[in-house]
């Protein structure tokens, strides 16, 4: 039997405060995958724009307000002489550099209707711009609907 | 109505100055997005070989031309020791090592046949080799024909 | 005609020594894609758990032994301050960094039966933790199973 592709698109916008703010997205795509009723298929995640990025990581506060950012600083310092900032005239080179590190897209394989991930692993965006931002995220299902 | 799902590839080869040479891909990613007349589904862009990667970034040259180059000069170095070198006899340690980081892939999500990428996002390779290269992308765009 | 798209799920166990550990997958994934039979599609490789990533790296021990895991340990040095590791009174908080950085995740396109990789590309799990970890690997092949 032939089994039904289905492909199911959502988009969220969330607020940020920018300067490396970590957010917890694994409940939204988790609603996603439920919604879309996808038993077996890839989750898609993506943010639109060049200043923030998704990853995997343990959402617990020691890693998300003050480990993962060191770590960028020491990749891309704040305050280390960017060309981008000559460009336009702002102050978020750093913010670009550390987004095209990280990337902007994630994929999670979803089995029996449930993604892949580990108890201690949640799906997070991480914006390195230097303001608040409304940062669009783009939830993509693709899969098969039927249990296999 | 069971959506007609497609999967429709596309290479191309690109030649490179290596030294971290940015190029961008975008064009080339829509044209095969629109060839394809995929109306939802996923964009793959993939480059051949273990010295370059595939992200996004604004394309503008402070950023390609100076800033993502110095990001990745503080990670690995190229005078920094690599015994890569020393198996093959060679000076692209640094090279393997910074396209490692970055990664081979990237997926985004395409929704009423456009990928969903922001205006200053636009998809880039990275040549991280020491000199210049011809580099083969395979673009894969896999989705429903139908609109949906 | 339709294509029969087709969704294969597969998962191996992998002890690995933790420490950076690189461990080369491709002929497991590639063994996935071949049992799969897909012809044209997507292999996905996932690392569940958040101490760990998957990238591609040429698989020769002055990469896999030394080179990657030095540029890991300029970006996230082992002995650098870590609030994660006040939070759980535990000593791996660089692995949960390093795990962020390079991603839990791989898409490579499979055309023709076969991924798209380059002859020194290899598939590799890289394992930050500090201890000797089992990790769960997961394949998904999705694609289409008629030649196109």
């Amino acid at each position: 039997m032939n089994p039904q592709m289905m492909i199911v698109n959502s988009q969220i916008d969330i607020p940020t405060q920018g300067d490396n703010h970590v957010i917890d997205l694994t409940q939204d795509v988790r609603q996603a995958v439920a919604q879309s009723a996808v038993a077996d298929g890839l989750a898609t995640v993506f943010v639109v724009g060049s200043t923030a990025g998704i990853t995997t990581t343990e959402f617990e506060p020691g890693l998300t307000d003050h480990d993962l950012a060191a770590a960028f600083e020491r990749i891309a310092p704040r305050d280390a002489e960017y060309l981008h900032e000559q460009t336009w005239h702002d102050d978020n080179g750093h913010s670009h550099v550390r987004a095209s590190l990280l990337g902007p897209s994630l994929t999670v394989p979803i089995v029996h209707g449930q993604m892949t991930l580990g108890t201690w692993q949640q799906i997070v965006l991480m914006d390195f711009d230097t303001r608040p931002r409304t940062r669009r995220i783009v939830i993509q299902i693709i899969g098969n609907g039927d249990p296999s």
